[in-house]
């Protein structure tokens, strides 16, 4: 509803969560303390359904369940970007969803994402879109090796992405593909991962927590501490993309930017890996570790209300609970210092993210 | 349930809670952070309906709903101390009941509260039982005035309370009674409201939250500051005071303990004056003040989990938002230091506790 005068949630009021895992469920909690209610859509039963007002276990394309479901709230917001675009064109037809579906477009395919950042003068890895083999062979031609071959929608968490070392088959690489279209990116020789997240108010305002730096394993983030460890112009640097990049797309709510840190000749060069247009997991620690946390800053921004302050508490670590991770919450409950959070999911299957715990360091 | 082996909760379990205002909201939002479950039962919808995995709306007398409510939670806790006995005891014969049975008995009626608490050597302001108008004019014959005549049960904010000074009428003070059961109770002559909140677990380990300082206005508590401006001897004598009432309660779960300071030659003495067998609204500033908030301790406690350090972050105020100090919510939200929580209640009437805020400064 991009243009139309929206009014400014008050407490009391519903806003619609697409997803129901644990970004609504977080998502849902926050807005709770805002005495503000949430109705959860989705196709599937998750921990949101758990600490929300209202439910909705629909498809995505039943065009009916979301008529109901925008009717019975103020504005719609969602916790993953692989939200339809006919579910977003649908809903946005009818009640204001933010982040806009141009964000969403924009986050949901790695060929427009690239693109779009490169067109801010922002610098992104070297990528091609990747067709047919002899496509893929003429971009590993190009790029060089090692390459990383990825579906261009619907990856995440290290799914539909292959690595091209020097003697790999591209054949093979191209067939994990499973048909989808892809895109070759070039490998970025990095030295530290970072995040951004940030907010940004209908009113153009912008608020970013302190640099995150990320360890993955198994693709999956395992560890995120802030402030990050590089130097105060990187950090700045850092600020400045995620805000150009959240001015460019009109965005409101948290957004989150990926980025890699390239030390060339002592400097540190930043290199955007991706957009998340929605809370992140990079961002957990700031339930404990700041003023404002993600999830409330998020609400805040979706319903017009102003920003909190970002301010971070101290030096913090947050780690994720993986799969059996979690069985230990025994002993983790009982660690001084630990602020533990479970998502109430019922099964500790590997991979699978069962909760966090973040540690503050007051200064 | 008592003296019967009982599970420790897992996260996944269900707690059920008696009661749907703000403290039941609370608990929902600090077990969701658990991976617990709430199911709340209360004859009226309130705030906490909006926020957990499964509500029903019924009597306290009605024992189907009851029956089908115990079959569905691991354990029973409750957010106010005016449970009808029949309802405890229907619950406690089926489901654990935390805190027991015999502390919401002890905390109900204040003549057996005040008998209680002197019975463990502990002061309260002197009392007397009150039946009728020749009672009532022979204690306060005793205990002087000012005195104040209240019902014995179903007091809170206020509620059934009449000071009686010198020259009024004693029938006027009876009469305000409504024919109900009451007590007398001297006057202190305090300097000071302070509060004990702490949690006592199934194990009888106790961990208590820094004293609390209280401001009431119209008989309602309007700030809490913590830790409390007495002496270092006065605290660790109120700690020890409700570590004692919650040991001969077999007390487990958060507990509140008021009291008077009253100074007597420059020395600090410590009158209790009443107990909720709750989480407490002058223990609201340990979600942003302390490591572990009395909501989540009180889970804790209940499901036999861990205790939470109870540590304090800094110098804390917490405010109550009564009535239309509520309609100030987004200058609020736009303060920096402010962490804002509201209800979520429709109607900001006078003297409702429509939410609260805290201030936290750090060392």
């Amino acid at each position: 509803m991009t243009g139309r005068d929206e009014a400014t949630l008050s407490p009391g009021d519903t806003i619609g969560v697409l997803g129901s895992g644990q970004l609504g469920r977080m998502l849902s909690l926050a807005a709770a303390r805002l005495g503000l209610k949430t109705h959860i859509f989705c196709p599937e039963s998750g921990p949101a359904f758990d600490v929300c007002a209202a439910r909705t276990r629909a498809a995505y394309d039943d065009d009916a369940a979301l008529s109901s479901f925008a009717a019975s709230v103020k504005l719609v917001t969602y916790e993953f970007e692989n939200v339809p675009a006919h579910t977003a064109a649908f809903l946005a037809a009818r009640v204001p969803v933010h982040p806009n579906p141009f964000a969403l477009e924009t986050a949901q395919d790695r060929l427009v994402e690239k693109t779009f950042i490169n067109g801010l003068g922002i610098a992104t890895a070297p990528f091609a879109p990747v067709d047919d083999l002899a496509g893929l062979v003429a971009a590993l031609d190009r790029l060089g090796r090692p390459a990383i071959l990825k579906t261009r929608r619907m990856g995440y968490d290290g799914k539909g992405q292959a690595m091209i070392r020097p003697g790999d088959d591209p054949a093979v690489a191209l067939a994990a593909m499973g048909g989808h279209a892809a895109i070759l990116e070039g490998f970025v020789p990095f030295t530290r991962e970072v995040s951004v997240v940030a907010a940004r108010g209908r009113d153009g305002g912008f608020a970013a927590f302190d640099l995150n730096e990320n360890e993955h394993a198994d693709h999956i983030l395992s560890v995120t501490r802030a402030p990050a460890a590089v130097a105060p112009a990187t950090a700045a640097a850092a600020m400045d993309i995620a805000r150009r990049i959240a001015d460019a797309l009109d965005y409101v709510g948290v957004i989150a930017v990926e980025m890699f840190v390239v030390v060339e000749n002592g400097v540190e060069r930043l290199v955007v890996n991706e957009i998340a247009p929605r809370v992140h997991n990079s961002g957990h620690w700031t339930i404990d570790g700041a003023q404002t946390s993600q999830f409330e800053q998020h609400v805040r921004a979706v319903a017009g209300m102003p920003l909190g302050s970002p301010r971070i508490r101290g030096r913090v670590e947050m780690r994720n609970l993986i799969g059996a991770d979690a069985l230990d919450w025994r002993a983790l409950m009982a660690e001084p210092g630990v602020y533990l959070h479970l998502y109430g999911k019922h099964e500790a299957r590997p991979g699978r993210k069962m909760g966090h715990l973040t540690r503050v360091i007051e200064p």
